[in-house]
């Protein structure tokens, strides 16, 4: 072997945050990205809706870059393609409920038609020139997610993707523990791993564990269902038409991601449901209650998706009814407690009951708990590790767990986004950093606005502002008209005449000294 | 007895809520309140400070209040008195260190010499003419909290404050159940009780409990032991004070209310360390870091107290060094999630230890989960049950606890702010609203700010804003100078230049079609 090769890894997000994963993997003369996800802003992000990454590595070689590698379809995995496409229009390659994800999408962004999208099956293989990419079946809280091995003349990378280990998945696609064991027992260089639930101890549940509470409240409900949960995750879906069907429930689907992903699915055969249980929302008043199931968005009181409309009463098809039951099936993702609780205590204060996480076991993560990590490293065995998806806090936690399996610090890399970790056949080590970052998408902007903008939308924000106007004559300089004081959150004018009054006067004195 | 007589309770605040608890009690010509919270905003409440309650009901009444009774310490129930003693200035009755607490505040708004403070111990009585307060030993996540009972014409109203049952409370004061059993004895009209934690099945640990997590990661800690907790909980600073004495650690106190909390606590001889334990801040560089624990607030992520400014560099007497360990020992309040991970996240990255709730049982609540509730209610047995102290998904779920064991839908009255609850010899209802809501704190101004500034505000920080400067001849119309396009947090100026030119020419043809 030539001992000048090496491999480059790059993450273009998702280290030291959550969300925008984006890792670029060069050898030679070949770049794969894999996955290509957004994140989402925190409130002192001032009107931005989107965070998607800084691609410039990738456009300074675009002529390397072979294809962006989905390992599943959710928002922080395939969020940016219709934005990074506009830059930089490479194939995309995923699974078909993947692709029929991001095809919804591009059709969206008016990008079907140029796109290239190849399917690619869990177990089969990709072949690049230097690199060949294996997809692995893996289980996680949408359908098809996939680890990769990454093949390259260095040896072979190993990303989890988004990953748990459930044994007893609905969909019987059990992740391919066997196949994950023999790629372990040739020789891994290096796994890059999920570290979200790093902090939390033990297995994660099967998500057919929650089954059986759907089962036994909708055997009680005498009204109609409402459950709310992420649209992506298609087995929850799954297991909630089962129990509808199981109480001679019809199914109908509300919001529009809801009734995207949901039609997707049951025509390319992830969602299984008999014609005559599906009602189309319009005609759910055609049945009595009890005999009606509705699967709505909303699960993190997003305040203009379905649920929080229902609940404030702003829904045009939806109204609160007596003995309505309503389930909002997920977990607050951080930083939306508040906005999910403010839905709860409406539907509450509408009559309505509620059943929620706290109360009864109606959600699972989908991410591996400790034991779960442990059991991937076992198997993987690598001679390098970096961990991903997480905070810092999250990367730490899982190199600190990689050791505690015998693994030393030096072969682990805790990498900053635009970090480049250098992989040459005897040495490992971060060497230096690409540009890289966020954009945001403000609207139908993207990249216009930045820091310093968000900087005046925050004082903006936490003063408001005062406009002084004034018409000053050219030559002797003397006031016309004015000063005139606008303002606009800043106080109650009405209220604090004086304050203005006294503005006033400030503005005359300074103009006059000038 | 007279059969016109009534009993009214007005609660002013805290309930439908977290925060902000204050209610009216209204008996003939006498009306008590209990406490006189704060609440804290949310992210749409751009720049405001703090939000207090509206007391136009008891202004209207100044001459029958005879004053405010103050269950405990914590700002949701003391955090108002400073703005509202400027409206209304009553006695306010409460333990010392409530008092000491409470002293503290005025001094801080130049209010000390106008009020009158007066202490009342646990087991003590305040007799007005028609109403007379008993202040009954509680526990809770600060020392001395009480839970009262209200003895009024028509009978008792027992309020439990914040409350768990700890029967192993740090300071040997365990909550006085025999007098509360004495009390349901002889009969109570109407319970208030706190409904925070009516969702957690089971009980709340002792404070005690996590005296051994505490002790055991002491021993074995190399460096500086930094804790965050919240400064009234006094309790909590005695057992990392007796970890920290075991261990030969000396104290510190860092930050301005812990600094203040702890003295006046030590003086009042609730908190117990000797003279020669205790360090000074400026003096803790004449230990070795073995030897030194430093309390701090901040365990909310607050970005301007002490454990942020430490994890980001801009303390000016504590920097991180080799070896330092953090203990957060709270729970994230919902919506502080976020600012708690940076601060650990920070923490970590700059190579310090970090242990939290996730990881280690360093934190207990202080308010009562449902067996205690059930313990409550079944000591007190009401005649009527009034949940407050909690969101309306709090309230609803103590009303369906107290049905649980055995109480009438009809006896329990789930009230809203500024709700009347009319308590007669034979019957109680709510009857009307007074004058109440939210007044908002933002800097010095008080109620200068309301819903339409914070609307201008939020249309501000989504959109920034854009100013068209033109310069008109009076007669001709015609242009003089301008348009001049100013914008602030609107987009990058040097990106969107077309933009903003396209902005000047439609502003010039619209004012030439004027």
């Amino acid at each position: 072997m030539n001992n000048d090769l090496s491999v480059k890894i790059i993450p273009l997000g998702g280290v030291g945050e959550i969300g925008k994963n984006i890792t670029a993997i060069e050898a030679g003369e070949e770049i794969i990205v894999v996955d290509c996800g957004v994140a989402f802003p925190d409130e002192e992000m001032y009107g931005v809706d989107l965070i998607i990454p800084d691609i410039t590595y990738l456009i300074q070689n675009k002529d390397k870059v072979k294809g962006f590698f989905i390992t599943h379809a959710h928002e922080d995995h395939i969020g940016s393609i219709p934005y990074i496409l506009k830059q930089l229009n490479v194939p995309i390659y995923g699974t078909r409920l993947a692709l029929a994800i991001i095809e919804n999408k591009l059709r969206e962004h008016n990008l079907i038609e140029t796109s290239n999208l190849i399917s690619v099956n869990p177990g089969e293989n990709v072949d690049l020139e230097n690199i060949s990419i294996e997809f692995i079946q893996s289980t996680h809280s949408i359908a098809e997610s996939c680890c990769l091995a990454i093949k390259t003349p260095l040896g072979v990378i190993f990303h989890t993707g988004d990953f748990k280990i459930d044994l007893t998945p609905i969909d019987e696609k059990v992740i391919d523990i066997n196949r994950i064991s023999s790629i372990g027992k040739e020789g891994v260089i290096l796994l890059m791993a999920d570290s979200t639930n790093v902090e939390r101890s033990g297995y994660t549940m099967s998500e057919k564990s929650i089954g059986n509470t759907f089962r036994r409240i909708f055997r009680s409900a005498k009204g109609r269902i409402i459950v709310a949960t992420f649209a992506s995750n298609i087995h929850r879906m799954q297991q909630i038409i089962d129990a509808s069907i199981e109480n001679n429930r019809r199914v109908s689907f509300s919001g529009r991601s809801m009734e995207n992903i949901s039609k997707s699915a049951k025509e390319l055969g992830y969602l299984h449901i008999p014609d005559d249980m599906l009602v189309e929302i319009d005609d759910i008043k055609n049945y009595s209650n009890e005999n009606i199931t509705i699967i709505t968005t909303g699960s993190q009181g997003e305040p203009m998706a379905a649920l929080a409309r229902i609940a404030f009463g702003n829904h045009r098809k939806i109204k609160i009814e007596r003995d309505d039951l309503f389930i909002i099936s997920a977990s607050p993702i951080p930083g939306n407690d508040k906005l999910i609780s403010k839905v709860i205590n409406q539907l509450f204060k509408k009559g309505a009951d509620v059943i929620y996480e706290d109360l009864e076991e109606v959600h699972v993560s989908g991410h591996a708990y400790r034991e779960e990590l442990k059991l991937m490293h076992t198997l993987i065995k690598p001679k390098y590790f970096m961990p991903v998806h997480g905070e810092y806090r999250h990367l730490k936690h899982h190199k600190d767990l990689a050791i505690s399996l015998g693994m030393e610090s030096k072969d682990i890399f805790i990498l900053e986004v635009g970090n480049v970790l250098e992989i040459k056949q005897e040495s490992a080590k971060i060497c230096g950093k690409v540009t890289s970052g966020t954009v945001l998408v403000d609207g139908l902007g993207v990249g216009d606005v930045g820091s310093l903008v968000l900087r005046d939308r925050k004082h903006l924000a936490q003063d408001g502002l005062v406009n002084i106007v004034v018409t000053i004559e050219k030559e002797s300089y003397s006031i016309i008209a004015g000063p005139d004081i606008i303002t606009r959150g800043f106080v109650y004018v009405k209220e604090s005449e004086e304050l203005i009054k006294e503005l006033k006067q400030i503005a005359t004195e300074e103009l006059q000294n000038c």
